[in-house]
């Protein structure tokens, strides 16, 4: 029988990071998981064989992408085979018994406790205090035993610990999501292939780079757009050894078997200099 | 007669910053500076008065983009002059007197620290200790007077804090640059607008959104491929309060008084549902 960890499913964080809540609408609920250091560790885990699979930021209303991810996919050969958006919900979170009128600090990932500014100008007698990660944040509040502090995280987080939610949904905007992709090995993506349904939503991830010529870019992109296929999004990052010259992530609409997208595939691949299909999955919530 | 700070170039990090070589490349070698601790804190500076102009790091040919400074672009109205790109020489740098066999510690800035291991490889005995800034970490090791330590930061630094270069260019991939922008005020930019020379290499740098249907993009970069105008960058960042819609960045070469670009950005607002130009340039060395 393979270890538990063999069986898991990496992510970048502590217990109960967004990662985990990913985790959790991804796979199986109960499904066990391996935390890690750094988002590196989380692909070197799947590769090496030490997690089954692997959860990973992508992008985030707010923020932005998540460059470092990318420059991972294109260095990892690791098929995306689902994407999910998870609504960051930020809730106060403290050991059990402490009351919110004893709470005189607040500690948080500096990300998360700037998203609460409303709720620090409504209550200007509680102390932010940054700390390295949101989900760590409860993990150290209810180590210490502290009774004058809480921190801010998942409702997950909350859960694993043992904590207790004093309020809930407390970040100052309420649009802002995450998309994680879930990435496996390519020998799993295989045995586990999902056919193409017929006007079934999917989406198509791959990158690419073109000669730097003039219209390069526009007639790259004229290899979806002559055949109605849409894009989600456009990316781009500097290509290594070349300054000023780019790679382009897509994420368009289709599956890969779909005849329009094996025409825009064949089209694309005249125009560029490098491509690689980095997913095909179906469009997540 | 105006104050010094008023007349003064604000850019982020300390004196010797690389920010500061691209001040000394982009406008007279002793103008004074104003070096602040944040981006925005640049930005504010000079819509404040505090300073007469601007420069801010906008992408490196290893890192990509700085983001922030794209959304700050977009919030502050204030123009873009003048590009320039700084070639990131990583030198090690002492106090006067310390030789190259007494260092056991090297302070830098960890992004920096990453892109020297070559230098770290070839010298195992030598520890690594991460600091928050490159040009800090020269006036703290000058300041605490230490002897078995050195820095890694810009020949500007070492010049700055009075210190000694141990080792020139010990980076380990020389193709880095960081491109920079020079901005000004509006009124400023508008005093001083130079008039387009027909064929003089200029630079238009504008953002535009588009309405999220399929081939808004391809259609949006007809505007500039249709007359034959070469885009130089295409950056995307999220719409705020628009989940999974994008601002787009571009930076295409052309003058924004020549008859193809404003036919171009003509075209270009008939299909955008935002446009802004944020700045026209001469191409920078």
């Amino acid at each position: 029988m393979k270890s538990k960890s063999a069986r898991s499913i990496a992510f970048q964080g502590e217990r109960g990071a967004f990662s985990e809540v990913a985790v959790r609408q991804l796979v199986a609920e109960d499904s066990p998981v391996l935390p890690c250091a750094s988002f590196e560790d989380v692909f070197r885990s799947l590769r090496g064989g030490k997690a089954v699979g692997a959860v990973v930021p992508i992008e985030n209303t707010l923020a932005g992408s998540v460059h470092e991810n990318y420059d991972h996919l294109l260095s990892h050969d690791l098929p995306i085979v689902a994407e999910t958006g998870v609504r960051i919900v930020h809730n106060l979170i403290a050991p059990p018994k402490v009351r919110f009128s004893q709470i005189k600090r607040v500690f948080s990932h500096p990300v998360a406790l700037n998203q609460c500014l409303d709720f620090f100008q409504k209550n200007p007698r509680i102390e932010r205090i940054p700390f390295y990660d949101t989900a760590g944040s409860v993990k150290m509040v209810m180590e210490e035993g502290l009774s004058d502090a809480a921190a801010i995280a998942s409702a997950v987080a909350s859960e694993i610990y043992g904590a207790r939610i004093l309020r809930r949904s407390i970040e100052s905007d309420r649009q802002n999501f995450t998309r994680f992709f879930l990435l496996r090995t390519p020998a799993y993506a295989r045995r586990h292939k999902v056919p193409a349904k017929p006007n079934a939503p999917w989406k198509t991830s791959l990158v690419f780079s073109t000669r730097n010529q003039a219209g390069a870019l526009f007639r790259a992109l004229s290899a979806f757009a002559l055949r109605d296929v849409s894009l989600a999004k456009i990316e781009s990052r500097p290509l290594r050894g070349k300054p000023w010259e780019y790679l382009f992530y897509v994420d368009f609409l289709g599956h890969v078997d779909s005849p329009q997208v094996r025409h825009a595939l064949g089209h694309l691949r005249e125009l560029a200099d490098f491509l690689r299909v980095l997913g095909c999955y179906p469009i997540g919530a």
